[in-house]
């Protein structure tokens, strides 16, 4: 896709060469799952596309979203296609390519320099994070989604006590290869948890139960404040990030318990062990993700899939999060999950609604052209390069 | 009023043949309650137009609110009046046509070609979903609210026991001539509410003590949430919509506990049974809803009285709403209320709203006009016709 | 700063005159803090624009911020300098002209006719009502912070009883000196406060703990209810309006416990009182507190600090209380806080957030010019002439 098909023609084209440039400069994508190398039936895809695990009611199709207008605008051209073909024309067109093209041509144009790439608790036949980084033309790094790692500890563990020494070795061993962790505490449990550190009889208690059926995904609170403030501890030792999700996500979660100002306990007792804390997604919550970011020294920010899930909308969103973050504290992700095109979809969201912001800014006086190629080359890699020690 | 006088003329002005005319269309209004046939005083009037039950502080008027100058702005042409006249004059103008001219006017050129009317709880001298069909040219139907039929039932009953059967019976009855059924647990409760059907025995100690005092509005958690889960068992047998009103109300309402977001267990709980679940008004949790609506196959949305609320706001509200929700899963509601005003201003902002937020889809590229003409159409009666099997 | 330099080019250029007058007329700051008369390191002076008790991280800078770009564009020209110049720089200058010259400059810029200023609980070196209102030009008068209050009878009482006693005394004396006074029980406990007033017996007993310690801020549930109450007391006696703090706030509040939603309860046991309730910053709940000010009428509300916080991005937050506010129930506060800037600032972005609001109300026809001149006129000065008998 060429630059000029990347950003807005209004207001963006009148922006200052230094800040088409920012924008349009290879970003890194620290929030990012596998793509799926096989082909998808249209049910799955129209399921991937929606998020959801549901097909469509009767009659209708996962098409008619937001997110399944701006695949036949914006893939379609990736594809060869024009924009806004049917959704029955981008599927056959998908499936001539087959997946390893599609998969290449979408990564290849979202402009990304490096992925780091979650790549735990997925579906079938997920690129490796080196795929992902070869297919996209970018370097590739990972992120450890601790609640799997925990899964492991807990199926080899044969007693409370030797839970906790399993879960710290597995641990340790996986950060080692790793640029950061991550934490779905949102999902297993919401945000509103208790901050303090569990005592060590509890988790004892607690992991002796667990033993008994330790296939089960991990819901009990005493055991995920435990594998929390562990990986607290593997990050101080190495220097890593903690990226937590927040914000809404799939049918199985709680949506408000996953606000992040539900978990401002939690912030301020990372306070002084200095852990920077990354919150991802976000949506609606931005603002309250922001106002953590603003005031607390180790919070960032991104909003993930957000962009792409509200799509033609998402210039509010951006807006919104712009309100109080400060340009420091503000990381591009982009909630990539099984399909190419949201990788795809989430560069673009992201340059597309920045270059709006940033236009208006300036068209108003509020910012100088400094200001803004500054603030969009922080947001884009800058930022990340600092808190993932690239 | 014309059609262009409806539309916006920037930036709906450059809309295509087709999308306008999806947009001018006769709409389905599922979310209504009756009109007052009453001669209203003044005082009357603007607790009416604030939704609220007490005059304006001493040297105020109701009428200086967004809602306020909208009814001087866009219902003084529908009463042979210019815009923006003064209160005085457009009340004595009302008070010369009289209500049922009024009536007539205000709800014949808000364009429904039919009405499903709550007739719950009203104040007096409410018009019946016959009579406002009449007068705005439309079909109509009916609403059952539920917590209304309880009060019939808890006033016949002489045992809990007795209690169970009557309410089965008479909700039974009531749906057999309605299109849906509707409740208003956000404003007896809270949507905070335990999502599990409550056993017969807590069900039967409940309206025993119920019973003694059968007139008092129901509040009790036990017999709301059995009620509830007998009005979706009475749904499922007669494949009827369950409506739940979501979001801010009257002063009564703990405004916190109106997040539809809150609910999300009962919604979770009511996915196999396959009744839909429609969500109205929302605001401001409108982005909540609209969530639910795209990951459960069963829930859909509208916003109700929220555009005539905010009025010249209310198109943040409509984008908010557009950024997730499907097209198959919203709705049009006019949130009337007591004023044919409410009617007119509800179809009219929804018009107004939607226009704007498709004019600036298909200027930017995003959409194409085919898209903007099948959404409009989906979200005016097309979702409608299906969900109330019209 | 000349007129045409305060409301933005763009829609407003097109305001008529009545409009813009209204808009420019000075206005009653009623939430405002003490500024600083000391000379401050840059350091402090970052910290005091960010809204937090932290440095930036190392290798950034809390100017990297929308407030902090907004320092350097619109307070840069009122000390002499160029639009957009460098912290440095500007900090320099700051420098030079001295405290009470950059004080004098930004205050008296701000077009205030009078400060109602809260003394309370502020750092070192304020000036004092009296001094900002000379330094501004302007009247002043003072609100009092009622926990400031308390910590005072805390330190002086002998016993529970005492205690009681002489909190009355003592709030009273000082309410004989003020316009209003003001709770930020949001930051001590939380708006999810019991509303009911509590025992004389359990306030006493929780005064005899507190005495132990009576140099600890108050937290303690029981007494922050009772110091409520007491001041819901004098408020009514001397006719005067409560405010409270509600909204985001420094690190140290829970976030999501400061949504004035939460405290509905005690908003409906205040209202047969009749005193008046006034919601200060509200961000990001500011939809919320205009709600409250729609269907209560007592409540008041305005958006404080939020446009000097949200800088670039805050005509959003503007049209989002304007969604709902009555036009009399809107207040403007500057929401300053230590540095004449954010004063500055907040008239700033308030007038220009405003003429914004009303400039696409006038452009569309929603609202007529003496519609926009009455509603600017009320939320500048009158509702706030009115709410404070002044």
């Amino acid at each position: 896709m060429r630059p000029q098909d990347v950003l807005p023609a209004e207001p963006a084209g009148a922006l200052p060469d230094t800040v088409r440039e920012a924008l349009l400069a290879p970003m890194v994508d620290h929030n990012c799952r596998p793509v799926r190398r096989d082909d998808l039936t249209r049910a799955r895809f129209e399921m991937l596309i929606a998020g959801t695990d549901t097909p469509a009611p009767p009659g209708t199709t996962h098409f008619d979203t937001p997110a399944g207008v701006a695949v036949r605008r914006w893939c379609a051209p990736a594809l060869g296609l024009e924009p806004h073909v049917s959704p029955a024309i981008y599927l056959t067109r998908r499936s001539e390519l087959g997946p390893a093209e599609v998969n290449r041509r979408l990564l290849c144009e979202a402009g990304i320099v490096a992925f780091l790439v979650d790549a735990g608790g997925n579906g079938p036949e997920p690129l490796s994070a080196a795929e992902m980084g070869r297919l996209g033309g970018a370097a590739a790094d990972e992120i450890v989604r601790i609640e799997r790692v925990e899964q492991d500890a807990a199926e080899t563990a044969v007693s409370g006590v030797s839970y906790i020494s399993s879960l710290e070795t597995e641990l340790a061993g996986r950060a080692a290869r790793a640029v950061g962790l991550k934490s779905v505490i949102a999902r297993r449990h919401g945000l509103d948890f208790d901050p303090a550190r569990p005592s060590r009889g509890a988790v004892i208690a607690a992991a002796n139960r667990r033993l008994a059926d330790p296939k089960e995904p991990l819901t009990d609170p005493v055991l995920l404040r435990h594998l929390l403030w562990t990986a607290v501890d593997v990050a101080r030792e190495r220097n890593l990030p903690l990226q937590m999700h927040t914000g809404y996500g799939d049918s199985g979660l709680d949506p408000h318990r996953a606000d992040p100002a539900l978990m401002a306990g939690f912030v301020r007792a990372l306070q002084p062990i200095g852990v920077p804390l990354v919150l991802l997604h976000c949506y609606p919550f931005h603002r309250a993700a922001a106002h953590l970011a603003a005031v607390f020294p180790h919070v960032y920010v991104d909003v993930g899939p957000a962009p792409t899930a509200t799509a033609a909308g998402s210039a509010a969103v951006m807006g919104e999060l712009l309100e109080l973050v400060p340009f420091h504290k503000q990381l591009f992700g982009s909630g990539t999950r099984g399909l190419a095109e949201t990788c795809h979809l989430g560069a673009l969201r992201y340059r597309r609604g920045l270059a709006r912001a940033l236009a208006e800014r300036l068209a108003s006086g509020e910012w100088s052209a400094a200001d803004a190629a500054r603030a969009a080359h922080m947001a884009g890699s800058g930022n990340a390069r600092r808190v993932y020690r690239m």
